[in-house]
Protein backbone atom coordinates (compact mmCIF):
# COMPACT_ATOMS: atom_id res chain seq x y z
CA UNK A 1 0.00 0.00 0.00
CA UNK A 2 1.03 3.27 -1.23
CA UNK A 3 -1.26 5.05 1.86
CA UNK A 4 -2.73 5.02 5.23
CA UNK A 5 -6.30 5.96 6.23
CA UNK A 6 -8.39 6.97 9.33
CA UNK A 7 -12.16 7.27 8.99
CA UNK A 8 -13.95 9.75 11.06
CA UNK A 9 -17.61 10.05 11.35
CA UNK A 10 -17.80 14.58 11.65
CA UNK A 11 -19.21 16.56 8.68
CA UNK A 12 -17.25 16.88 5.21
CA UNK A 13 -16.14 20.54 5.83
CA UNK A 14 -15.90 19.82 9.09
CA UNK A 15 -13.09 17.23 8.32
CA UNK A 16 -11.31 19.54 5.75
CA UNK A 17 -10.89 21.79 8.63
CA UNK A 18 -9.43 19.86 10.86
CA UNK A 19 -7.11 17.98 8.87
CA UNK A 20 -6.01 21.26 7.74
CA UNK A 21 -5.17 22.08 11.19
CA UNK A 22 -3.69 19.30 12.51
CA UNK A 23 -1.14 19.29 9.32
CA UNK A 24 -0.35 22.85 10.70
CA UNK A 25 0.40 21.75 14.20
CA UNK A 26 2.74 18.81 12.68
CA UNK A 27 4.86 22.07 10.15
CA UNK A 28 2.92 21.92 7.11
CA UNK A 29 0.91 24.23 4.92
CA UNK A 30 -1.41 22.90 2.43
CA UNK A 31 0.01 24.58 -0.75
CA UNK A 32 -2.17 23.14 -3.41
CA UNK A 33 -6.37 21.88 -2.81
CA UNK A 34 -7.77 20.31 -5.49
CA UNK A 35 -11.83 19.57 -5.74
CA UNK A 36 -11.85 16.53 -7.50
CA UNK A 37 -15.99 16.72 -6.94
CA UNK A 38 -15.77 20.23 -8.64
CA UNK A 39 -13.33 19.68 -11.67
CA UNK A 40 -15.39 15.93 -12.94
CA UNK A 41 -18.69 17.98 -12.80
CA UNK A 42 -17.43 20.87 -14.63
CA UNK A 43 -15.31 18.76 -17.16
CA UNK A 44 -17.19 16.12 -17.11
CA UNK A 45 -20.69 17.07 -16.20
CA UNK A 46 -20.21 13.79 -13.88
CA UNK A 47 -21.65 13.62 -10.38
CA UNK A 48 -19.35 12.18 -7.32
CA UNK A 49 -19.66 12.61 -3.73
CA UNK A 50 -17.17 15.16 -2.06
CA UNK A 51 -13.38 14.41 -3.04
CA UNK A 52 -10.58 16.83 -2.07
CA UNK A 53 -6.89 16.24 -2.88
CA UNK A 54 -4.70 18.69 -0.09
CA UNK A 55 -1.03 18.91 -1.34
CA UNK A 56 0.95 19.16 1.72
CA UNK A 57 4.34 20.73 2.49
CA UNK A 58 6.60 21.13 5.59
CA UNK A 59 9.25 23.77 3.82
CA UNK A 60 12.15 22.64 5.50
CA UNK A 61 11.87 19.09 4.72
CA UNK A 62 11.03 19.98 0.90
CA UNK A 63 13.85 21.35 1.23
CA UNK A 64 15.99 19.04 1.78
CA UNK A 65 14.67 16.93 -0.28
CA UNK A 66 15.29 19.27 -3.28
CA UNK A 67 19.12 19.43 -2.11
CA UNK A 68 19.17 15.65 -2.43
CA UNK A 69 17.78 15.20 -5.29
CA UNK A 70 16.24 18.15 -8.12
CA UNK A 71 13.77 15.62 -9.83
CA UNK A 72 11.87 15.29 -6.25
CA UNK A 73 9.32 17.87 -7.13
CA UNK A 74 7.50 15.02 -9.31
CA UNK A 75 6.46 13.34 -6.11
CA UNK A 76 6.17 16.64 -3.93
CA UNK A 77 3.62 17.83 -1.99
CA UNK A 78 2.39 15.15 0.46
CA UNK A 79 -1.25 14.46 -0.53
CA UNK A 80 -3.84 14.07 1.48
CA UNK A 81 -6.99 12.53 0.16
CA UNK A 82 -10.31 13.69 1.94
CA UNK A 83 -13.41 11.73 0.55
CA UNK A 84 -16.99 11.10 1.40
CA UNK A 85 -17.84 7.78 1.32
CA UNK A 86 -21.65 6.10 0.39
CA UNK A 87 -22.34 5.60 4.14
CA UNK A 88 -21.73 9.56 4.79
CA UNK A 89 -18.50 8.51 6.69
CA UNK A 90 -15.43 10.37 6.00
CA UNK A 91 -11.72 8.80 4.98
CA UNK A 92 -8.74 10.81 5.47
CA UNK A 93 -5.97 9.19 3.44
CA UNK A 94 -2.18 10.34 3.60
CA UNK A 95 0.58 9.31 0.65
CA UNK A 96 3.10 6.97 2.78
CA UNK A 97 6.35 9.04 1.86
CA UNK A 98 8.51 6.08 2.89
CA UNK A 99 6.89 3.74 0.47
CA UNK A 100 6.68 6.41 -2.66
CA UNK A 101 10.29 7.60 -2.06
CA UNK A 102 11.64 4.25 -2.15
CA UNK A 103 11.22 5.36 -5.93
CA UNK A 104 13.86 7.27 -5.78
CA UNK A 105 17.65 5.36 -5.58
CA UNK A 106 19.10 7.70 -2.72
CA UNK A 107 19.60 6.78 0.60
CA UNK A 108 19.12 10.34 2.24
CA UNK A 109 15.86 10.89 0.55
CA UNK A 110 14.75 7.44 2.08
CA UNK A 111 15.86 8.76 5.54
CA UNK A 112 13.27 11.82 4.45
CA UNK A 113 10.78 9.85 3.38
CA UNK A 114 10.48 7.70 6.86
CA UNK A 115 10.55 11.05 8.92
CA UNK A 116 7.57 12.92 7.20
CA UNK A 117 5.84 9.56 7.16
CA UNK A 118 6.48 9.67 10.71
CA UNK A 119 4.80 13.70 11.03
CA UNK A 120 2.26 12.58 8.91
CA UNK A 121 1.37 9.45 11.25
CA UNK A 122 0.61 12.03 14.06
CA UNK A 123 -1.26 14.10 12.17
CA UNK A 124 -3.29 10.91 11.49
CA UNK A 125 -3.30 10.05 14.91
CA UNK A 126 -4.48 12.89 16.22
CA UNK A 127 -7.43 13.55 13.77
CA UNK A 128 -8.94 10.04 15.73
CA UNK A 129 -8.87 12.01 19.22
CA UNK B 1 13.80 6.64 -12.16
CA UNK B 2 10.27 7.78 -11.42
CA UNK B 3 10.28 10.60 -14.22
CA UNK B 4 11.42 11.47 -17.63
CA UNK B 5 12.96 14.87 -18.87
CA UNK B 6 14.27 17.15 -21.78
CA UNK B 7 16.57 19.92 -21.81
CA UNK B 8 15.06 23.48 -23.23
CA UNK B 9 17.65 26.39 -24.05
CA UNK B 10 14.70 28.86 -23.79
CA UNK B 11 13.80 31.44 -21.22
CA UNK B 12 12.11 30.23 -17.74
CA UNK B 13 8.58 32.00 -18.66
CA UNK B 14 8.87 30.91 -22.11
CA UNK B 15 9.45 26.99 -20.86
CA UNK B 16 6.60 27.51 -18.48
CA UNK B 17 4.03 28.90 -21.68
CA UNK B 18 4.98 26.54 -23.85
CA UNK B 19 4.64 23.32 -21.51
CA UNK B 20 1.40 24.69 -20.34
CA UNK B 21 0.23 24.50 -24.24
CA UNK B 22 1.90 21.22 -25.38
CA UNK B 23 0.35 19.58 -22.49
CA UNK B 24 -3.32 21.19 -23.49
CA UNK B 25 -3.11 19.60 -26.25
CA UNK B 26 -2.55 16.15 -24.88
CA UNK B 27 -5.79 17.08 -22.89
CA UNK B 28 -4.22 17.94 -19.63
CA UNK B 29 -5.01 21.03 -17.83
CA UNK B 30 -2.89 22.81 -15.35
CA UNK B 31 -4.77 22.40 -11.53
CA UNK B 32 -2.29 23.28 -9.57
CA UNK B 33 1.30 25.35 -9.61
CA UNK B 34 3.74 25.44 -7.01
CA UNK B 35 6.21 28.11 -7.11
CA UNK B 36 9.06 26.33 -5.40
CA UNK B 37 11.50 29.11 -5.28
CA UNK B 38 8.86 31.56 -3.73
CA UNK B 39 7.78 29.41 -0.97
CA UNK B 40 11.40 28.91 0.11
CA UNK B 41 12.11 32.46 0.27
CA UNK B 42 8.86 32.76 2.24
CA UNK B 43 8.84 30.43 4.27
CA UNK B 44 12.83 30.08 4.94
CA UNK B 45 14.47 32.67 3.14
CA UNK B 46 16.73 30.75 1.08
CA UNK B 47 17.31 31.78 -2.30
CA UNK B 48 17.03 29.31 -5.40
CA UNK B 49 16.82 29.22 -8.96
CA UNK B 50 13.12 29.13 -10.60
CA UNK B 51 11.52 25.65 -10.07
CA UNK B 52 7.84 25.16 -10.63
CA UNK B 53 5.98 22.08 -9.87
CA UNK B 54 2.85 21.92 -12.05
CA UNK B 55 -0.21 19.42 -11.14
CA UNK B 56 -1.58 18.56 -15.05
CA UNK B 57 -5.25 16.73 -14.99
CA UNK B 58 -6.51 14.59 -17.86
CA UNK B 59 -9.94 14.24 -16.89
CA UNK B 60 -11.35 11.75 -18.24
CA UNK B 61 -8.10 9.32 -17.23
CA UNK B 62 -8.31 10.82 -13.54
CA UNK B 63 -12.27 9.75 -13.17
CA UNK B 64 -11.07 6.35 -14.87
CA UNK B 65 -8.25 6.30 -12.26
CA UNK B 66 -10.65 7.18 -9.58
CA UNK B 67 -13.06 4.59 -10.41
CA UNK B 68 -10.22 1.63 -10.03
CA UNK B 69 -8.82 2.77 -6.82
CA UNK B 70 -10.54 5.53 -4.69
CA UNK B 71 -6.84 6.30 -2.98
CA UNK B 72 -5.37 7.10 -6.09
CA UNK B 73 -5.70 10.84 -5.87
CA UNK B 74 -2.77 10.51 -3.28
CA UNK B 75 -0.86 10.02 -5.97
CA UNK B 76 -2.44 12.55 -8.51
CA UNK B 77 -2.32 15.21 -10.57
CA UNK B 78 0.59 14.41 -12.60
CA UNK B 79 3.74 16.32 -11.61
CA UNK B 80 5.47 18.06 -14.16
CA UNK B 81 8.40 20.55 -12.89
CA UNK B 82 9.82 23.36 -14.60
CA UNK B 83 13.26 24.04 -12.81
CA UNK B 84 16.49 26.21 -14.32
CA UNK B 85 19.78 25.13 -14.26
CA UNK B 86 22.76 26.75 -12.71
CA UNK B 87 24.15 27.08 -17.01
CA UNK B 88 20.67 29.27 -17.15
CA UNK B 89 19.09 25.71 -19.30
CA UNK B 90 15.58 25.12 -18.62
CA UNK B 91 14.85 20.88 -17.17
CA UNK B 92 11.21 19.81 -18.09
CA UNK B 93 10.81 16.75 -16.05
CA UNK B 94 7.43 14.44 -16.05
CA UNK B 95 6.64 12.28 -13.45
CA UNK B 96 6.96 8.89 -14.83
CA UNK B 97 3.32 7.49 -14.41
CA UNK B 98 3.99 3.40 -15.65
CA UNK B 99 6.43 3.78 -12.94
CA UNK B 100 4.59 5.69 -10.41
CA UNK B 101 1.49 3.62 -10.30
CA UNK B 102 3.11 0.46 -9.93
CA UNK B 103 3.07 1.57 -6.67
CA UNK B 104 -1.00 0.30 -6.74
CA UNK B 105 -1.90 -3.20 -6.81
CA UNK B 106 -4.64 -3.16 -9.44
CA UNK B 107 -3.81 -3.72 -12.85
CA UNK B 108 -6.72 -1.20 -14.02
CA UNK B 109 -4.32 1.44 -12.52
CA UNK B 110 -1.22 -0.32 -14.28
CA UNK B 111 -2.99 0.49 -17.82
CA UNK B 112 -3.59 4.20 -17.16
CA UNK B 113 -0.10 4.47 -15.92
CA UNK B 114 1.19 3.39 -19.30
CA UNK B 115 -1.92 5.00 -21.32
CA UNK B 116 -0.52 8.72 -19.55
CA UNK B 117 3.08 8.06 -19.65
CA UNK B 118 3.01 8.00 -23.18
CA UNK B 119 0.58 10.86 -23.75
CA UNK B 120 2.73 12.54 -21.57
CA UNK B 121 5.98 11.57 -23.42
CA UNK B 122 4.33 13.46 -26.66
CA UNK B 123 4.15 16.52 -24.42
CA UNK B 124 7.88 16.56 -23.42
CA UNK B 125 8.82 15.38 -27.70
CA UNK B 126 7.11 18.21 -28.92
CA UNK B 127 8.68 20.70 -26.31
CA UNK B 128 12.17 19.97 -28.40
CA UNK B 129 10.47 20.20 -31.88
Amino acid sequence: MYGFSTQLKVPFDTAVTNVTEALKKEGFGVLTDIDVQATLKAKLNIDRRPYRIFGACNPPLAHRAIEADPDIGLLLPCNVVVREEANGSITVAFMDTEIVLQLVDNPEVHALGKEVRALLQRVCTSLKA
